[in-house]
Formats: structure tokens, C-alpha cells, sequence
């Protein structure tokens, strides 16, 4: 019998004979990790512990320790949930079973239209205990496609799938008792392992993620090899989807978005448009108050304008298509905002007196995503940026880069921003090619970069490498409230713009120059900043931003619904969101109601009130109240909203 | 030889010869006619009076006092033009003569890139009288299509016209001695008549009007039969020629578009864009305090929406192509927010309790429209809508339709709008069928509007036939600065959206009713509405909008200039956009160019002004000055801020 040489991940190769098992090699480290092993991942690709190997290749153990051992976990308790519905509901059509992130999603069709219930899921849980107590085994087996197709019946998802899976004509397969499931990725040797787990959720899935097909049933759980990771996984959950905006864009009424109709394009509703609108606003004139010129640009333009600027060849995959306005001309929805800027630009001969010339937009872009990576607004297909280019002589790089810095903390100060950090990004100097060609203008910039963050005192990371191809760069990178990290507000000098659409200026010695570019953005997107804002806030908005500011609660409409009336005039005309709940309902339910929408203000309105010209303010998330006059209300109020604070 | 019957306009029938020319037949009237006859009309085609009639039609007689008339006269100033520079440039290439609503263009090109000037124009002007004194005769013949092509040489153009007016093999050619021009209309029988001409303007015209085809260069002029006609048309021109937006929009640097990168795509400069945001924080606000709930609703949409809305069928035209996404799913530019806000409206189930319930947008939308109808800032291909969509029940149509109308005029009044008149349009009681089928409430809810007008005592005129297919509206009709009318504004009722979209509420009653859809717009799209104002205003924008309000001059820089900064600084706190000219140049200049910038305030601040701490204030527009103290300025220029006051 031949034999085949297995690379381990410290470089050492052993010969083995081939057709050996990948618990068979584990083995022939140490017992130990062969009864660790869970699965192996052999030239790259995840595989069964029982699969056979036949050629030469390079082999890691997976242990249950290990972020791809508990995937393997994962996929086990899949495949007895799969086991589960199959035998409760005989005629249910399966898409995959897979793992994400957090757990693994089974995708399913109820006939008829019926759905899964999530109140199924403790009969479904107890039915898939009973299978994992019995510790059954469970067997890997490789079929023809034909048999595989046979075994599969009807499911017209579950035939495409074999296709899919099938290589040299062969399909690996799973069996348990009776129960036979398509072999996506390795799954444990017996069910019993799979005890601690949570079925989590159900949600509409497209099959294959295109709206075209029809939706499916995609079953949400999640697994762990012990108990104590499980409850910490339920916790950071419920923290997760507390925090979500969508589940506070949805409980706030802020936005919705219908993926019949058009994935990852949101619908702002009254009260998410009205944040938007101050932030829009707000950024505005802090731009205006800091020497920018607004402007607003078409989101429209002929595709060679983005073929002059490189987004055709690099940036194409990310860009919609194109559309053939006859006459040849093809006009494209617009995936950045530079080159309009640039015509801005070059609208005018420019001179150096201009300069720094500050051209800013909230301009609306749209990238190509996959429909499976949009998430509510923070991944989305259309956006507005808060999108600015500064065109600068070589020499005012520096100031220019402390300028839009000071604008930044000032920014973030207002929105009470503190938990990020800045990230100095610079070329390779090990691999200088890869870059813009001007090693001068490099080492000038990245130099006028660093000591403008020291000279301002600001802490910072540098990154070699990490720069863009066109010049260096600076992201402030925040943590969102689920952990992640994102990237902010972003400030990238570029050399290769000015070069590509030949952007001048008349220096003070008559001459022509060639300025630089600086992109910046300081809030994003409007829909990112929006869904950053509303997890960091817990969808408690501060005064200034809330869709609604104070709700008015008269104790009996009969008796002071007037006043109520006459303090909304008021207030109104101080240009305050400002609603009355004159409802028919308990005082309590409608304080409770005014706490639910993190309504900054509740006054409350009775006898006493009307007879002192009072009012009873009550502030989001405290339980006390204060009575002062109205006229303090409005003070203490104004002042709230002139200060961005934020009380909560 | 056989006859033909001619038919007069008066439904006369007489027979003639077969061959019969126009002017025979004109001469069988009376001598006068054919004395005046220019032309004719055969089966609705414009014809040369020599032209020689072989089959049975209908025939006008076009005399010099018809408009057609006219356009008969500027063929033949074209065709003189043609002739002197064919002379004059033998290399020189020749798109179409045509004629417009006031005069000739004839397309040329001349070789290597070379352009007519309109200094030449003088020049070019003696050479055409020389032929026009000399009343040479112009011969209409009838040549193959190869003889034609012959006569037209290499000239790409030509040969490519020559194809397109061949009829039945042969093509009508024009010749005075040995120049030769293709027949595109009707000319006069000699050059003489054509002496009242008039050269005007030079400008480049796409070939066929495709901007894929070579940029040819247009040469407009126009003629009369009397100079006195010819000195009215030339002073209508001078006048509409300052107040076009597109002038004045460059003159003020408001807003440029640039067709290689996209006709109908107006980029808005810094100044431009000053206004159009001022416009648009001031619709909303005004909008909010009437009720309505402003959203931010996608521009894209699966064209699937659209096919349901109906405008996929209706309007297809006007619509951009859609985009395919893969997945079968096809986006689609809206041509309308309408099935957005149903979409908003659709959202939530909807009660009795939230009508009238007022969704307003700020709504991008893109039409498609042929290059050659752009216009400046008043037809684009891409515009922003002051939109807004009532839904009522039936019987608040009358109250939601008066307080739409209060808005309007309202905003009528902010803006000094007053030249404008209220057609109310209903259905054809002649033609039922034509529109959407409900005779109850077509009858009351267009009494509804009458009575609605008549209870306002506002005078309206009624247009039978004007409605929509989906109900009745009214439109605000005014009158643009260069004549024309136009719709500004527009309240119409829609009985068959809701029904395509099955739009709900519940009742007070427990069941489920149809609301009624009210489409309006106030100030129809920032891009109109500002072409609109610029004309109107002649680019003096009232305070409030202008881009810059305050020019701050020091009579001295070393002397005055701090103090100019201090005021500068003092005018920035209180919002105001105010600029320093510290240009080295002398006093009167940097009045005279704030004038031309239609700066609403100037300050002078000289020793004087230093001294007693007043400002010197010249208003636009105005010779006289005034000294008053910087605090009473402020207050005044307040007052005119936040009274929208138009001062000139």
C-alpha cells in the first residue's frame, strides 16, 4: 500500500499509509489528543475525524477547545435538531445547516406555508434531549450522487445541494439510526456531546440568500461543551440585543427596512428622520463655523468620470451597475464622493490664497453588498456620508490635519463620545512599491502626522503597512456597544487624485502647483453614526437629539388637558417636540409609556400644578420628581438642548 | 391628365391638375394670397411654395403673418448663412438648419478644431447682405439620392442627412448659383426678403443631440419681416437673457452642470448650495409646524413597487433604466416618492385617531429626459421634491385640502410670490370612462375643492378635462420671469393608489375603511423652485437667503481691518455669513463688486466708524448710505432675517 506525507502545523512531516484516518493520526501524536480531537482541518479545509486521507497534505488537530472545535459542536447540534423535524414533520424540505458567529442556523420549509413556532421550541429541545441522552452514534458514509439524490426524496433543496457537495461523483452523508443528513462540515462521532445547547430564534432566510428564491425558515441555536459558557453566551445575548438598534429602531418606531422591496435601504419613519435631521443639521454648521463650503453634488455621473479616478478598476465589485442611458453614455450611482468634489474643485482656476479650500457634502453614495451582509443601518446599500475634502498646499498638511482634528474631539465631546482611540496608518517601508511613488512626500507627510498627534498631546497607535495606497492616514476607531470595533472618523492624505484629474493651483510665484487632497469624514454615514449613537445611548437619546422631547400628561383630561394645551403652545414655539398624552388611560401606564420611548421629559399636569403655573418634571430613567415653574422648565430645558447634554 | 381634390380649410374641395405647385393653388384663391403665400401646409407638412402636388391632401396657405410664416423667413436667413460660410470656409462641415420658438440655428463644423467666432459675426453679416441686396432666386430641385451624395461631398454629416431625407429615392435641394443645401424646410423663392437678420450666439450641440456624437458648433440668429419685430424680439432677449437663472447662476456661482460628466446633473456650488439649504430648513420647519411628519424614505426600490403603483406601465418613459443585482432582483431610480410613503403609510396598522396623517419628504427623484430638454437648474434629470402625501378620510378631504391651501399662501407670502392664478381641474363629464371609476366621489369631493375655494374667497378658473386619471386637483399656475407658466404648486386626490396598495385604517366603527391619498407639493423641487426665485428676484435674494448677506469693507487695511474682524466675528454669533474685502483694491471697486455679488448689506468701516463704533450701511441696490450703530444694525439685519423681508 502506498503512503502519504503529513505536514503538522510545527513543520515536522510523517509518512503514513494511505486511507489514514485523521483520528488515526491525532493518535499517533498522543492518546491525549486523540480523544481531544473533534474534528481535523487538512490542506485548509475542515474534516471529519473519521475521513480517510489520500495524498500528501498539511494536517491540524482541532480541539473542542478551539474556536473550529466548537463549530464542530455546533454542527452537531444541527444535525440532531435536523434529526428532530424530520421525524415530527415528514414532509419538510431542508436548506443547510451552517454556523455562524455565535451558534448554528438549520434552514427549513414547512409545507403550506405553516411555520416553526419559537413556542415549539422547548417540545423540540426535549425531543432532541432524548436523542442526546441516548449518546447514538453517528456515522460518516460517502454515497453516489445517485444514491445520495434517492436518499434525499422530494427536497428540491436538499437535491441542489448534492450537487453542490458531491465531488468525483461521490457525496459524503451523515446517518443516525434511520435519519440520513448531507455531510456540510464535520459533526461529532455520537449526539451525546451535544447536551448543552439553546434553540434561540427563528427569522426568514432567502435560500441562498437571494431574494429571487423563496424564503425559508431559519432556525437560530447556539451549543457549548460546557454549561457556564453557554449562560455567559445567554448573557452577552440579551446585553447584544438590548443594545441592538435594530430591536431600539424597531421598540423606538426609527426605522424599518422591507427586503421585498429593496435590501439594506432603509426607511427613516418620523422619529429616526428627525434624529438624522439634527445630526445633519448639527454637523453642518459645525462644518460652516469651521471654513467649510457645502455643496451639493449629483449622486449620478458618467462612468468614465470613475474610470479617470481608479473606482472602476479597483473599486468595481462594491459599485452598482451601470445604466445604458442610450447614446452611449452610461451614467453610474456614485460609490464615493471624491471625484464630485474634484469638480468642484476644478469648477474654478484655484490660487493659492484659497487654500485650505474645504468642500464639504452629506453625500449620498451607494456600494454594492451582498444581501446577506446587510444589517439594519449599519450595513446598508445606500448612505450619505459626512464626506468633506480639504485641498491643501504640501506645506499646510500639518495644520490643516490639527484643524480636523480639533474638529473631531469637538464633535465627540458634544455627542459624549470618550471610548475610542487613534490608529496612525503608514506604508510599508519594506515594501515601498506597493504605494504612491513619491518617497519624499511620504516621508514629509507621515512625519507631519506624528508630531501633529504629539504636539496635541493625543495618544495613538501606529500601524506600518496600513496606509492606503494613495498616502497615509489616521482612523479613530471606536467600540460599538457589541464589541466590535469601527472604524469612526477617518483622515487620508492622498497624492494620487490631484495627480489623476490634474488639479492645480497659481502659487503666490505665478507658477502652476499640484496641491493635496485630504479626505475626511468625521460622523460617517448617517445611517452608521445613527446605529453606533443609538446602541452606545441604549436608545435614551440626550434632550437635543430625542424624536421626542417631553410628553405632557394632564392627570385628568377633563381638568387640565387645557393647561396641557396651552404649556405644548409654549413649548412648541421654543421650537420643542413636544406631545401631549391625553389618552384614556391610567396616569401610571402613560408615565410607564413615556419611559418605554426614553422620553427625556414627562411634566405632569393636575390640580396643583394649574393653580401654581408649575409643572411636574419627571426625567428619563429617574424614578423622582421635581415641581418647579414653568419658565425654569424652559430654561433648564433650553439649556439641556444648547449644551448636547446628556442626563442619563 | 389626371387630377387631385385639394380641401381647404374652410372644407372646401377643389380639383386641380396633378402637379398642381402651392402657389397655383394659392393663386386660384385670389392674387393677394398668392402674392403673400410663403409657403403651405400639405396633409399637415410644411411645403415650398413651388413645390408641385401629385396626390389628394389638404392644404393651408402659409402667408409672412403666421408664425409658420416666420419660420419660413429664418430657413431662408439660415440658408444664406450656410451659403456665405460654405464660401468663406470650403472645408467646413454642416449639421441641420432649424428653427426654434425664436429664431434659426445652424449646426457647423470647421475642420481642425477651429471655431466661428461671434466676433465674425459682423463680417459674416456685410457677406450675407451682399447676397440678400442682390435677391439672387433660390431654385427647389429634386435630385436622386446619389446625385445628393455627390453634391454634399465628404461631408460626414450631410451624407448621413442626405439618407434620412430621401423620399422615394430622391431628395429636395436648394440651389442659388452654384451653392447647393439640402431641403430640410421650406424656404423663400430669393435671398432679398431676409434683410431684417440678426446674428446672436455661438454654442456647442451634440450631432443628433447624442452626447456620444461629435460636439458641432450651433450658430443662432433670427429674422423678421419688419425691423421693429426684429427690435422687440432683441430687447425681449436682453431681458430674459439677465434674469436667466443660468446666467445669473454663474454670474453668482450658484450652480454649474458639466454634460461630459452628466446633462442634467447641476452641481451646486458653495453659494448655490447656501440657498437650496436655506430653502430647504425652512420647508421642513414650516411643514413641521403644520402637522406634517417628515421621513427619509430609499431612492431605489425593486421595480415590482412600481409595476404596482401603475408607473411602470404610465410612465415608463420618463423612467431610468433599472439596475440588475443578480437574484432576479431589479432596481429602479423612483420617478416618484408616492409608493414610498405608502410604504410609510403601510408600515403600521392605521386608526381613524392618526388621520389626517401628513408624510412629507424631501424626496430625490430621477426622470429621465432627452438631453436636448435640459435646461440650467428648471428640467434635470435628477431633482429633490418638496414633497408631501395627506391621507385623509373621505370626509376631511375639504379640511385637509383648505389647511394645504393655508400653507401654500402662507409660503406665498414669506416668499413675496404674488403673480400666480388656481385652476381647479376636473374630469370631462363627457368622457367618464376616461377616468377612475367612482361617480360619488369624483361629484363630492370636487365640489368639495369649490367650495373649499369659495369659502377662502380665492379666485380660481376651472378646467374640465385637466384632472388626473385619479382624481381631481388643483394647480397653482405663475408666471416665470420669462413668460412662460408654469406649475409651482399642486394639490390633487388620489382614489386609485390606495386601492393598488389596499390602504386601510380602522374606523371608529371597528372596520377597516379606505382613505383617500392628497399628492402636494408647495415649492415643487429645490432645483425649480430656485430657478424660479433667481428669475424672480433677478439674483437679489431677500436677506434670509442670500449666500452672502454682509460684505464688511475697511476704508484702510492697516487702520480698519481689526475692527472689520472684531464685527465680522460679533455678525458670525449671530448666524449672519459675512464676509471681509481686504483685497487691495480701491474703495469703490469692492462696493461696486458687492453690488454685482447682490450683497444685501455693505459696511464701510472707516476712522469714523472706528471712533463712534457705528458702521456705514449700504443696502443693495440703493445710492444713499447710512451711519448707524453697530447694535442697531444688528437688529435691523435681524428683523429682515426673521421676517423673510425682501428690501429691493
Amino acid at each position: 500500500m502506498s503512503q502519504i506525507n503529513v505536514t503538522f502545523p510545527d513543520g515536522n512531516v510523517k509518512a503514513f499509509e494511505n486511507g489514514v484516518s485523521v483520528q488515526e493520526v491525532a493518535a499517533s501524536i498522543s492518546t491525549s489528543l486523540a480523544k481531544k480531537a473533534v474534528a481535523g482541518k487538512f490542506n485548509d479545509k475542515m474534516v471529519d475525524v473519521r475521513q480517510n486521507l489520500v495524498e500528501d497534505g498539511a494536517i491540524e488537530i482541532i480541539t473542542k477547545d478551539s474556536a473550529e472545535g466548537l463549530e464542530v459542536l455546533w454542527q452537531t447540534a444541527a444535525f440532531v435538531l435536523s434529526e428532530v423535524l424530520a421525524a415530527k414533520y415528514p414532509d419538510m424540505n431542508f436548506g443547510e445547516a451552517r454556523v455562524d458567529e455565535h451558534g448554528f442556523h438549520l434552514d427549513t420549509e414547512k409545507p403550506e406555508q405553516t411555520q416553526v413556532a419559537e413556542t415549539e421550541f422547548d417540545d423540540l429541545a426535549a425531543d432532541m434531549q432524548k436523542i442526546i441522552k441516548a449518546d447514538e452514534k453517528i456515522e460518516l458514509d460517502h454515497v453516489s450522487e445517485n444514491e445520495a439524490l434517492q436518499l434525499v426524496g422530494n427536497d428540491p433543496y436538499q437535491k441542489e445541494l448534492v450537487s453542490e457537495l458531491a465531488v468525483d461523483g461521490q457525496v459524503a452523508i451523515y446517518r443516525q439510526g434511520d435519519f440520513v443528513q448531507l455531510a456540510y462540515a464535520p459533526v461529532l462521532g455520537s449526539t451525546g456531546k451535544a447536551k448543552i445547547f439553546k434553540l434561540l430564534s427563528v427569522a426568514g432566510a432567502y435560500w441562498k440568500g437571494a431574494s429571487s428564491n423563496p424564503m425559508l425558515q431559519r432556525i437560530y441555536g447556539t451549543a457549548f461543551y460546557k454549561q457556564k459558557e453557554l449562560d455567559a453566551e445567554l448573557e452577552r445575548r440579551k446585553e447584544a440585543h438590548e443594545r441592538d438598534h435594530r430591536v431600539i429602531g424597531n421598540q423606538l418606531d426609527l426605522f424599518f427596512v422591507d427586503p421585498k422591496v429593496g435590501a439594506g435601504l432603509p426607511y427613516w419613519m418620523p422619529n429616526g428622520a428627525t434624529i438624522r435631521r439634527t445630526l445633519e443639521r448639527y454637523i453642518i454648521d459645525k462644518e460652516l463655523a469651521a471654513g467649510y463650503q457645502h455643496v451639493i453634488t449629483p449622486i449620478l455621473a458618467n462612468v468614465d468620470l470613475y474610470k479617470q479616478s481608479g473606482h472602476w478598476d479597483h473599486y468595481r465589485e462594491d459599485m452598482f451597475p451601470p445604466m445604458d442611458m442610450g447614446d452611449g453614455e452610461f451614467l453610474e450611482l456614485r460609490p464615493m464622493n471624491c471625484p464630485s468634489h474634484i469638480q468642484v474643485y476644478n469648477h474654478h482656476k484655484r490660487s493659492y490664497r484659497e487654500l485650505p479650500l474645504r468642500i464639504a457634502e452629506l453625500g449620498m453614495m451607494h456600494r454594492y453588498e451582498k444581501s446577506g451582509a446587510l444589517t439594519g443601518l449599519s450595513r446598508v446599500r445606500e448612505m450619505t456620508l459626512n464626506d468633506g475634502h480639504t485641498f491643501v498646499a504640501p506645506d499646510q498638511i500639518e495644520d490643516e490635519f490639527k484643524k480636523i482634528l480639533d474638529l473631531m474631539i469637538d464633535v465627540y465631546n458634544d455627542f459624549d463620545i470618550h471610548d475610542y482611540r487613534f490608529r496612525l496608518s503608514y506604508r510599508d517601508p519594506e515594501n515601498k512599491e506597493k504605494y504612491f511613488d513619491d518617497d519624499e512626500m511620504w516621508d514629509k507627510s507621515q512625519q507631519m502626522l506624528k508630531s501633529a498627534m504629539d504636539d496635541m498631546g493625543l495618544d495613538y497607535f501606529e500601524a506600518e503597512g496600513e496606509a492606503a495606497f494613495y498616502g497615509p492616514k489616521l482612523d479613530v476607531q471606536t467600540k460599538t456597544a457589541l464589541g466590535g470595533e469601527e472604524t469612526l472618523s477617518t483622515i487620508q492624505l492622498d497624492f494620487l487624485l490631484p495627480e489623476r484629474f490634474d488639479l492645480k493651483y497659481a502659487g503666490a510665484d505665478g507658477e502652476d502647483h499640484r496641491p493635496v487632497m485630504i479626505h475626511r469624514g468625521v460622523i460617517s454615514t448617517m445611517e452608521r453614526f445613527t446605529a453606533y449613537l443609538t446602541e452606545m445611548y441604549k436608545g435614551a437619546f440626550p434632550t437635543w437629539l430625542a424624536p421626542h422631547q417631553v410628553s405632557v400628561i394632564p392627570v385628568k383630561n377633563e381638568l387640565h388637558l387645557e393647561r396641557a394645551k396651552e404649556l405644548q403652545k409654549r413649548l412648541l414655539a421654543h421650537h420643542i417636540r413636544v406631545d401631549i398624552d391625553d389618552r384614556n388611560e391610567k396616569m401610571g401606564y402613560k408615565i410607564r409609556q413615556a419611559q418605554v420611548n426614553k422620553i427625556p421629559y414627562t411634566l405632569v399636569i393636575g390640580d396643583q400644578e394649574v393653580a401654581d403655573h408649575t409643572v411636574t418634571v419627571r426625567k428619563y430613567g429617574q424614578q423622582e420628581t421635581e415641581t418647579i415653574s414653568f419658565d425654569e422648565f424652559v430654561t433648564e430645558l433650553n439649556h439641556d438642548i444648547e449644551t448636547y447634554s446628556r442626563k442619563n
